[in-house]
């Protein structure tokens, strides 16, 4: 005990103790062991970096220093039509030669969304009731299934998963009791990122009661260090794998391990990639992948001036508009260089929060204005060590739903867009694929719905609605069946369907309307 | 009296008057005196002519014969920056020289929004509590002044209002309550659209009650027929008016007579322009403005297939993007031969209503299905007579938001997005004349602001906002000051505001929050 007050006194932290006496056996017991764990020299020194590079980054805008991405390195859905069929070619190849690995960054829990376990484990209420986790295992199946078929042999693509402190034990729990969704548990790799304290602006620790420590997962960049120290690096190597494909767990329509987006960034010897979606609007809130003094990173929209945020190209595009939607290709050669080399060297974020703490009359006090700090990495802090860095741009209305939000008055990425998000695509998969949905009258019902009553007042107007989330049809296609829209002919074409339609491995259903 | 049942016999709607022996007097009077107007062959003959070419379209989808807009008639604030400069200053001169009128489609009630008055006298709570009627009567009167200051004279824009049987009288009261906010009397017209019965499959016209038919306004398109029965194209005429811009009156964004627009199509020599946004999602329920076999007009979303729909360019835009927003370009020459020669020929199309109706026994009934139909005209059936056609592509955060829907949880096109939407552009003028926003605490808020709590979990990443209409900065702009964010600077540059920001005639104030 000595031993650790001297080091706290040494470090600084010494009012972590200010409650000691007040604290029973357990408590006590718990708080050293909790202590014990810490570096606070390490702690300290983030800290002092932290603040300088946010003080030193507050004070001028990035702009003047910034490029677009330019056209050669950029892979286009929309712009490069005739080529994804070739990246998709190459990403299976990978995938059959057991070559790709997906990352899953796990370690948030869903506290804006309203709940206290994994945002993984959220039921978004479709129809078959399946988690954000089970949607993704399901797709990996698939896609493991479709590179088989494809190369005629076995294949396998082992899948990471990032939890932090607070959501590793219920994670693994959920998978466990699931039966890892069909996967091979062997293939299934939880680990877990690092936590940090948060500090008040003269860089004490905060107490969030008198025997504990306000803790927080180091942010999703916190994956570089954890993959070292959990030996994820070394078992990626063991299994030979070269391509690693990262993303956040609560994007309801991740395509995982995408084998386009896989496959164009093989194709172009990338050692990282990001996939983006066209910011269209220059207020969006949203991160641009650009350059900054010729290297690239994600630019957040705070950092900017909206007259830069405003700018144009000739063709009328928005200038910066590569918005980062969190889902990377990384080689590995290039990740094991960020963990033995690059990483140790960013510094942390600084994001200034409201903190509860205790006050030293050990009153607990929640502040209504930011009182300290939390300190975090960012998954994309590392795309300026790349060589050979690539960019792909797909449909936001294909590929990212994020669930995010509690349902809500205001109505952004909850759980009713994710849901009508997914099915607004499965809709289309299914029109696509020749198939039609009719309504309680037997008729035909327009690819494209009208919004309000039938026949509304205003004919061939622009009703406003923001994307393809407001369909009322309702259809859900497992990944089991179909991973992006392909091989459903067979099952739809020329055929026509009543909501609530859905298509598993076991058939066709046609789901009763029972007033729920 | 026998005379009108002779009539009514002829035309196959004796049933009219089945209630008759029941009515009181005064209701007799009345009912006769609204079927002695009314023309019932030409009433059945709409009928007729309306339900054939509903049915033969339906049959067809016009896929196979649309073509995208050609790129040489279409002028885009995005794509010809350059030139925006040049077509504003055109049409400042064209204002200057009083050859330019606008016209304001506001027949529709506000039943949608769940108000029982005309949608312009709605007030979407502005810190100025305007009216939709009134931002867009002072945006008349600053271009006014704009014009005249640019040319040195007196300059007038005379504003043509059609309201409809149901709004009329509340219209005229309000405007004459309210001096006609500073303009000119003399300088707004108002006038009526027609009205047509509600009709049943067969072309019985509807009871609403025992004495009442089920009348509505015959669509926005009914504008050419009245243009001419209440002799608009002569008062035009004699003021010397050339150009008409038409718009909706539920957008809060219009730029009324917008010079760039007025000068972008009479430069082009037009005879008929449509304003449009672009459309970006392949779902999104707008009609678009294409050519079909050789013609212009609005396709509305339920006449293509998804797979034409999703179609794209090599540029990846969209290959029909160009959003109808209702806002029209027509030439007093071109309108003219509207009048007199293309619109009789012009069939109603058919909207399918639930219409309540009083059966037999003189219930009243409101249907659960369509049972009926409405007979309606679109302001934009006759782009196919026109013979140089422009388009004149806007952004739609600059320039649309229109007002349909009561505020709920789906939160589209209603009184807060409306009022959202203005602060949010008003917000970007005073930035971008140099101008800052201040918070509680001193702190420079960003131009973007993030979304949900300072330094939320999801750095750098989309957040899915849909356009700009989150901001959380009450900001608003008196056209009288600024008609289209000119003029600020002396007002705003380099000076720092805590919101809410109000700029008018009496100059800056910033309101404190009462809490309310």
């Amino acid at each position: 005990m000595d031993r650790l007050r001297e080091r706290l006194t040494e470090a600084g932290q010494s009012h972590l103790l200010q409650f000691w006496n007040e604290l029973s056996p357990e408590d006590q017991a718990e708080m050293s062991q909790d202590l014990e764990g810490m570096n606070f020299k390490e702690i300290n020194g983030f800290f002092k970096s932290a603040m300088e590079t946010s003080c030193q980054t507050k004070q001028e805008k990035v702009d003047s220093r910034m490029e677009p991405v330019p056209r050669e390195v950029l892979g286009s859905v929309t712009r490069d039509r005739e080529s994804v069929k070739d990246w998709e070619k190459e990403g299976l190849r990978c995938i059959a030669q057991n070559k790709v690995a997906v990352l899953l960054l796990a370690g948030g829990q869903g506290t804006r969304l309203g709940v206290s376990y994994p945002k993984g484990m959220y039921d978004v209420s479709l129809p078959s009731h399946k988690t954000l986790f089970q949607i993704q295992a399901e797709r990996i199946l698939k896609l493991q299934q479709l590179a088989e078929q494809q190369h005629n042999t076995k294949c396998c693509i082992p899948w990471y998963i990032m939890t932090s402190g607070r959501t590793m034990e219920s994670t693994k729990e959920y998978f466990s009791k699931h039966n890892y969704f069909g996967l091979s548990q062997d293939d299934v790799v939880f680990f877990q990122q690092g936590m940090l304290p948060a500090m008040d602006y003269s860089g004490k620790i905060i107490l969030e009661s008198k025997g504990k420590l306000s803790m927080a997962p180091d942010g999703n960049g916190g994956l570089y260090r954890a993959l070292g120290t959990q030996k994820i690096i070394v078992d990626m190597e063991r299994r030979g794998i070269s391509c690693i494909h990262v993303y956040c767990v609560d994007n309801i329509l991740v395509k995982v391990a995408d084998p386009a987006f896989v496959g164009f960034c093989a194709l172009k010897g990338a050692d990282c990639g990001a996939k983006v979606v066209e910011k269209t609007n220059p207020t969006e809130a949203v991160g641009v992948v650009c350059k900054v003094d010729g290297r690239y990173q994600v630019v957040e929209y705070s950092e900017i001036t909206l007259a830069t945020a405003e700018r144009r190209s000739a063709d009328g595009r928005l200038m910066f508009n590569a918005g980062n939607v969190a889902n990377h290709f990384f080689s590995l050669t290039f990740l094991r260089d960020i963990v033995n080399i690059h990483e140790p060297q960013l510094q942390h974020h600084v994001a200034q929060k409201k903190i509860p703490y205790v006050d030293t009359q050990g009153q607990l006090i929640k502040p209504d204005k930011p009182n300290g700090i939390k300190m975090e990495k960012f998954v994309f802090d590392i795309f300026q060590f790349a060589k050979t860095f690539v960019v792909y741009e797909v449909l936001r209305e294909d590929e990212f739903s994020p669930l995010k939000n509690a349902d809500s008055q205001d109505g952004k990425d909850n759980p009713t867009t994710a849901r009508h998000a997914l099915m607004s695509l499965h809709h289309r998969w299914v029109l696509n694929a020749g198939g039609h949905f009719i309504d309680e009258n037997g008729t035909r019902v327009p690819a494209i719905p009208r919004h309000g009553p039938a026949g509304s007042v205003s004919p061939g107007v622009t009703q406003n609605l923001k994307d393809g989330t407001d369909l009322p049809i309702k259809c859900e296609i497992s990944p089991l069946v179909s991973y992006g829209g392909e091989g459903l002919e067979g099952l739809v074409k020329g055929r026509e369907f009543r909501p609530t339609l859905v298509i598993d491995k076991h058939g066709l259903h046609e789901l009763v309307k029972n007033g729920l």
